[in-house]
Formats: structure tokens, C-alpha cells, sequence
């Protein structure tokens, strides 16, 4: 695996296998008496954070502290990057500070590939979000979400699957990840989307596009519904509140058509009554809640593999070759 | 005990002095070499705080910390929850990070009643203040340096002690939580407002009410000056500064009206010269300082009897059973 | 050594040399497997900002986890300071909770100082700038750096380097703290500013002043930038930016002129373009990244030689005598 996590675009099916099989290792970590692994003791994760994302954030900060790291917040508001203070001047301080991952998250897209490559950083980059573009750990534990649900094991990808994906593609840099890491492990996407929100280009995307929710319901395994930005929907682009959640939004009449094992994701926070229904939203089939869990795991998986070289391995599958805690 | 911390009104007797015995252990934790005890190890300690509040939050913070327990925090500022996330969506989401205990403060009344109760939450709700109903931890607080200031040992209560609280008693959750608890732990409490600042219905409350501190004064083991909320001040129901601090302040004049043993309590900050003057808060009365200490020493024992379940519990009055991070 | 650090004035020779001594240990730290020392475990470090500064907060922070301290952020923005709560009493409830250090970084200068001074702190007072007085930590890692780059060996001072200062002298606390610790540690210093940025009572420093940058760089054996603040340039004592950085700003060019050995220093964050080129700041005669790491071993140093009193003391040159985490 390469020594960032810029974009899922540029993990190959082995790399995005490992990831998925090492989460399901550090999902065990919580059944412990000590819920915690030394692995990364003496390590420093910063979570430069330009954009607010508590979310996102607190799942990166649980993550390295399961893992014993040191966790260093920076968020970019007051700092003295609003004096001023180049991306550059940041990333030299982070690095020269001894930080051997920054978790970046950045309203211009392509900002954490800058700093993965521009050598002003010696640690590990890990995007958490940049713009429109990616959203790589998300699509990440959206997978590692998908092979539990539908009963795939350790080891195996998504071949064959059949995954919608529902709203603001145009947007969303979580649709994106998504797009390129699905495909990556096999599986058959399905964009759905107001024709107004899905970006130009999209034919060379590696997957199909519907303007027609309800055709394609039944022939999907998983159906992702994308948060509505609620500070876009009084754009020229975006249709009406009620006409979105008539056309695009999940009811428990749509998911009534949808397989019987079918799943319905979603990244949260969830806006019940526009994209998502609260009866949708509260059914056992509804994995939010997972997602949200799945991701600290995911997270785990991706520090520990980034940061974790010296360290004996995690077997997947055995769970005994890791250096507990305990055992120290 | 229960699994939650909300209400000051749901303790047993034998709860809170169970509270205050194991804040007694745990204050004696800053006298060792390494002040931390490794209880808390690997569990997850969420500060999730809807109001600001920073003596609070690092209170907790640092209760939690020298239980070796990892800490993260969330203000509410500048989060999903500004984008319309309900607090069920942040409830679910610390849920699925694998929070153990969510220590809430918020401006609503009931949202930490409604937090533990909802089902959302696995692990434990700890109330730090919730609009103007109560701040349980405080009131223990109290009632702990009442009884360490008042010569009872462990073991016991406050019974037939007599404790008078002055100030806003209409918005204040302080007043509100030490009138359950102080009950509750044998002592006869007086209240003593402004007529515009006693709520409706404290007739029903187990306490006597009166407009008169001078008359008060001389048969009080303990007189508690609530905080003057200063944005409150220019409101219609609100004395002149003025009249406020000539009719309900405590200067040194009233306090020498007190018997010997009596002693002066602030929640803190003060406000110098409104509610208390600078002589009655630098004199050796006032446990204003020893009460932000003792705080520290509670909220570790909240958190150990919430979180420490298997581990072995606190002897009081030995301190060796005590698993300590030395012998590890 | 005193209890606090305050002033770089209230270094005497040894004690300098004693914190750059231990910082060279403290250096070390990062090359061990596990990059930690546990000498401050147990022991909480309080950084209470009230001005903004994300790099002197992180590098704080950075440096009391890696010797393993408890780190609390109170930044005093939406804190109950902003209520009104005064310095005292913001001290008095860091002391009651325990805080064994509280690094400060104030607008008024003379803080700190009060703070130390007043009884109301047990723990440790470390200035991380207070107003345009001082920021002892930044002089140490700036004489760190100079006595690393320019050959001095641990144990040795800057006895008869020439060091130069640059900018806006009137304004800078980096300035007023390096002018009496390189004097201290036997350097000669000159500074360099527009007249009307040289303070008045500049005759009482010890050290020359020369409003002639290009004559004095010759025989520098460090020219230190500072950094202009921008939002001090339309005030009326300020040179246009042209003219500022045309006679005062650093190009390669000037760099030039400076012996072979010298070396350019700035505290950052730098405004490329004004008082430094890019040439110059990215040349590797600028130590503006080295210094940030050092800051790190510096604020290490002084956190352990403040706090660590009964630890075994670090012996420089060996780096065995030091507990390690590894060898518990």
C-alpha cells in the first residue's frame, strides 16, 4: 500500500481487500477488556480539519486513541492560517512538529493531494474530505458495511453486487469514492439523481445512470442515500423540497420493492423526511447507525496500516499475533 | 446505582454517600507519585456540550483523564448539529463510536433525561447541567465539601445540618439539584431570593423559603451564594444591582453573623461585589477554591461507580485494594 | 532553576544552558522505537490561551504528551472569561483542579508574571507570550537552533557570535526575549528596524541598533527575520510594504552578503514576498523549519526540568540514564 490515503480511486482491489480484512481485526479490539491496542504508542496524528466535521473528526480521533497514538486537533479556524498562513507554511510546521499522519480535511478539492506531494510532509496523508472530490475512508467503511450485510467473509470483494446510489452525485465527493472503490472490488453502480445533479462527464464514470428510482430498486443489493446540502436546495439547480423527496426520497414503500436482503446506507446526518423517511430510517435495514461504528474500525485499520509498518502484523482471522495491551 | 447521572432527585441516601466515600478515595489519588488510577483504561469518555462551559468540560476532563480514560471533546458550536443534526443523529453517532459515558450539557431542560432514557445511547448519560433544571455533580460536590468542612466522616450524612441558599433560585439548576440531594441526605435547607426570583410551586419543595437573610444567618451550618447571572440583571423581575447586593449579598459584616463553624460556598466564577464581596471570598470561610478541587475528586467517582463495573471496586478507608498504576 | 519561566531576563547563564543541554536529549526522544518518555505520566499540563495561536498551542501540547503529561486546551474565546470571570479566578480553578503547569499566552504583557507572582497557582507558570514583553520559549529554541547549526557543542553558550534582529523591534516579544537571552549567553546582538519601530529606551538594551540592514550583514553569524504583521501595516508609523521590504526585507541578493557559515532564522508563519523572499525562505540557510522542531524539544526540556523534580535527571551525552518507556 502506498504511504497515503488520498483517493479511493488509487487503491487496487488487494489494497482495498487488506483494508477491509484489517477493519474486521480492529472491530474485535472493542470486545476486549481493555478496548485499546499499543500498536501505535509514541505516534502523533494531526486532524487538520479546514472545514467543520465533528463527525468525522471524532471518528479519526477514536480511531488513533484506540490505537494509543497521541491526538493533536487543529482546526484551521482562529489559527494562523487565517492570518494568513499558506497550506505549506501548515504542513512544514505539522511535519516539523514530529506529526507522522495528518487527517486533512479541506474545502478545495485536491488539497490533501498537494500536501501528500508536495514533500512537505514526511508522515502519512490521509484525506478526510476535500471539496467535491473524495471522501476515501467513508467509501471505505461503506464497503466494509456492504460485505458484512450481504454475508460476504474475510478476504472476499464485492463481484456481482448490484449498489444504487441516490441524490446529489454532482456534489458529493462521497458518490465519488464511492464509484471508484465499488468498481474496484467488482461490484455494479448505479447512479440516481435529478438530471440538473449529475455532473457532466458522468459517461466515462464506470457506471451506469438513472433518472428513474423506482426501476431500479429491485435489482439492487444496497441503496445509498446522499445527504441533501439543505444550503443548496434554493439553488436555480435543485428541484423543490417536495418534489426531491417525491422523486428521489426513500419511503417504506420504495424500500418495500427493493430484494429482501437489500440494505439501505446512509453517510449521516440524516434528514428525515427529505432523502430518507423516518420509518426508512429507523428500520433494522437501514445500516446508518453501522456505518458510523464501522467507521472508527475503518479508520483503525487505515492509521494502523499507514503508520504500523514495524509492527508484527494483525492476522486476520486469528486475532492472537497482535501485541496486546494486556499481554504487555 | 443506576446506569445514568441526571437528576440529583433520583439518588438513594445510600447512593450519594456511596459517591461521596468513593470521592473521598479518589482524592487521596493526587497524593501518589503518578496521580492516575488505570481504571477507565480503553473506555471512552464523550464531553458533549451544547452550551459553553469551560470549568465544567475540563472538570470532567481531567476526572476522566486520571482514570486513564481517552477524552474526546464536542462542543456543539460549529458542528453537524448546527447543520440541523437532532440530537438523536449525535446521540446514535457517540453510540456507534463506542462512547461509554456522554457527559451532556444543554440549554434545553430534559435533553439529558431524554438522551438516557431514548434507547439511543448503550453506554452511560451523565448530566453537566441542563437548562434550568439540575447539575447533579454539583450538588455532590457540594454536599462532599460540606461534609469534609462540617467535620462528618465517612460513612455518613448531613443529617440536621441546615443549609441556606441565596440568589436566583428561579433559573438556577445549583439550587435546584442541592435542594434534592441535601434533602435526601438528612439536612433542613432555606431558601432566600428576591420574591421575583422563587419559582412557582416552591411551596411543594421539602424546604422552607424566606425574603430575610439577616434572619437566617445565625442558625446556618453552611450559606451557598448562587452566581448573579449579570445578563439576567436588566430584566423586569431582576432587583437593581444595587438593592441586590445590599438585601441578598454577603459582605463581612453578615458573615460574622454566622455561627463559627459555619462556612460560605460559591458554584463559581463569582462576581466580586454583587453577590459576595472580595472579603467574604478571599476569607477562609469561603470553599469556593476547595470546591472546583473537590469537584474533580466527584466527577471520578461518578464516572468510576458509571463505568468501573468489573473492576474491583475502591475500599474506602484503605485505599490498597485500589489497582494502581505502579503495580501494573 | 526557578519554578517558572516567565522571562528570558530571568535566565541566568547556567540555567540556559541547562534547558539547551536537556533539549539535546530531549531531540533524541524522536528516534526511539516508541517515540515517549513517561517522566511527566500522571502530571496535567493546562494551555490557557487567550489570544490565538495554533502553532505555540500544538508545539506545547505535542511536547508535554510525548513526556506523557495529561494536556487540557482552555482557550479563553466562549470560556466563562468571557463572562467575566477574572484572571484570578481562572487561576484559582486551574490550581483547585489540579494543573501541575499552566502555559500562558495573553494580550497583556505582564500576565504571566501576575500569575506566577500572585500565590494563586502551586504548578508551574510558563509564558508562551504575553503582550509585546515576552516569549522566553521561542528565544531558547532560537538559541537552540543557533548553537546546533553554527558547531557549538552541548554544554557550550554563543560567547561572541553576532547575531542580527530584523523588523518590527517596538512590536515583537521574540525580539525583547532573544535580546536578553543571547546577551546572557554572551552573544553580541544588533538589531535592525525602521525608526520608527526601534522602542524607545533602546540606549538601556544591551545591544546595538543599525537602521542600515545591508551594513551589518557581513558580520552576522545569524540574521533573524521577524515576521510583520499585517495588520499593523497601514498604521502610520509603518513604512509601505514596498519600501519595508526593499530596505528591510531579506532577498538572495542581500543573503549574499553574509558569511558562508551564517544562517537565516524566522519564527514564522512567513510572509513570503515582505520581509523574506522565497528564495530566501526555502535556501537551506533558513532554519525556519528546524526551528519548529526545536520548539518541540525546547518546550520538552522546560516542562521536565519545571515539573519532572523527582525523576532521575536526564544525563546528557548518554541517554541511558533516562527511564524509558520501553525498559518499565
Amino acid at each position: 500500500m502506498k504511504r497515503h490515503l488520498i483517493s479511493a480511486a488509487d487503491l487496487t482491489r488487494d489494497d482495498a481487500v487488506l483494508i477491509l480484512d484489517t477493519a474486521e481485526e480492529m472491530a474485535r479490539v472493542a470486545d476486549r477488556p481493555i478496548k485499546k491496542l499499543p500498536t501505535l504508542r509514541g505516534r502523533t496524528v494531526v486532524n487538520l480539519f479546514f472545514e467543520d466535521s465533528t463527525r468525522t473528526r471524532i471518528s479519526f480521533e477514536a480511531a488513533a486513541k484506540r490505537l494509543s497514538a497521541d491526538v493533536i486537533n487543529f482546526s484551521a479556524k482562529g489559527s494562523s492560517v487565517s492570518k494568513g498562513e499558506s497550506l505549506k507554511d501548515t504542513a512544514l510546521t505539522l511535519e516539523a512538529m514530529g506529526a507522522d499522519a495528518v487527517v486533512i480535511r479541506h474545502h478545495d478539492s485536491g488539497a490533501p493531494h498537494r500536501l501528500a506531494t508536495s514533500g512537505w510532509i514526511g508522515g502519512s496523508v490521509v484525506n478526510a474530505g476535500d471539496g467535491t472530490h473524495e471522501h476515501p475512508t467513508q467509501a471505505l467503511l461503506d464497503a466494509f458495511t456492504m460485505r458484512r450485510r450481504l454475508g460476504e467473509g474475510v478476504g472476499s470483494d464485492l463481484s456481482g453486487r448490484r449498489i444504487t446510489v441516490v441524490g446529489d452525485i454532482l456534489h458529493s465527493r462521497v458518490a465519488r469514492s464511492n464509484v471508484h472503490l465499488l468498481t474496484t472490488l467488482g461490484a455494479e453502480v448505479t447512479l440516481v439523481a435529478p438530471p440538473t445533479l449529475v455532473p457532466i462527464g458522468v459517461q466515462q464514470w464506470p457506471c451506469e445512470v438513472s433518472y428513474d428510482l423506482d426501476a431500479v430498486l429491485a435489482k439492487s443489493d444496497a441503496v445509498m442515500m446522499l445527504r441533501v446540502q439543505r444550503e443548496r436546495m434554493n439553488a436555480a439547480f435543485f428541484p423543490t423540497e417536495r418534489e426531491y423527496a417525491r422523486r428521489y426520497g426513500l419511503d417504506g414503500e420504495r424500500m418495500a420493492r427493493m430484494p429482501e436482503h437489500a440494505i439501505v446506507m446512509h453517510p449521516g446526518p440524516m434528514n428525515r423526511g427529505m432523502e430518507i423517511t423516518a420509518e426508512v430510517a429507523d428500520s433494522p435495514r437501514c445500516t446508518a447507525v453501522e456505518q458510523v461504528t464501522n467507521g472508527v474500525s475503518i479508520r483503525m485499520a487505515v492509521l494502523y496500516l499507514l503508520l504500523g509498518g514495524n509492527e508484527p502484523a494483525l492476522t486476520a482471522g486469528t486475532g492472537t499475533s497482535t501485541r496486546t495491551e494486556e499481554s504487555k
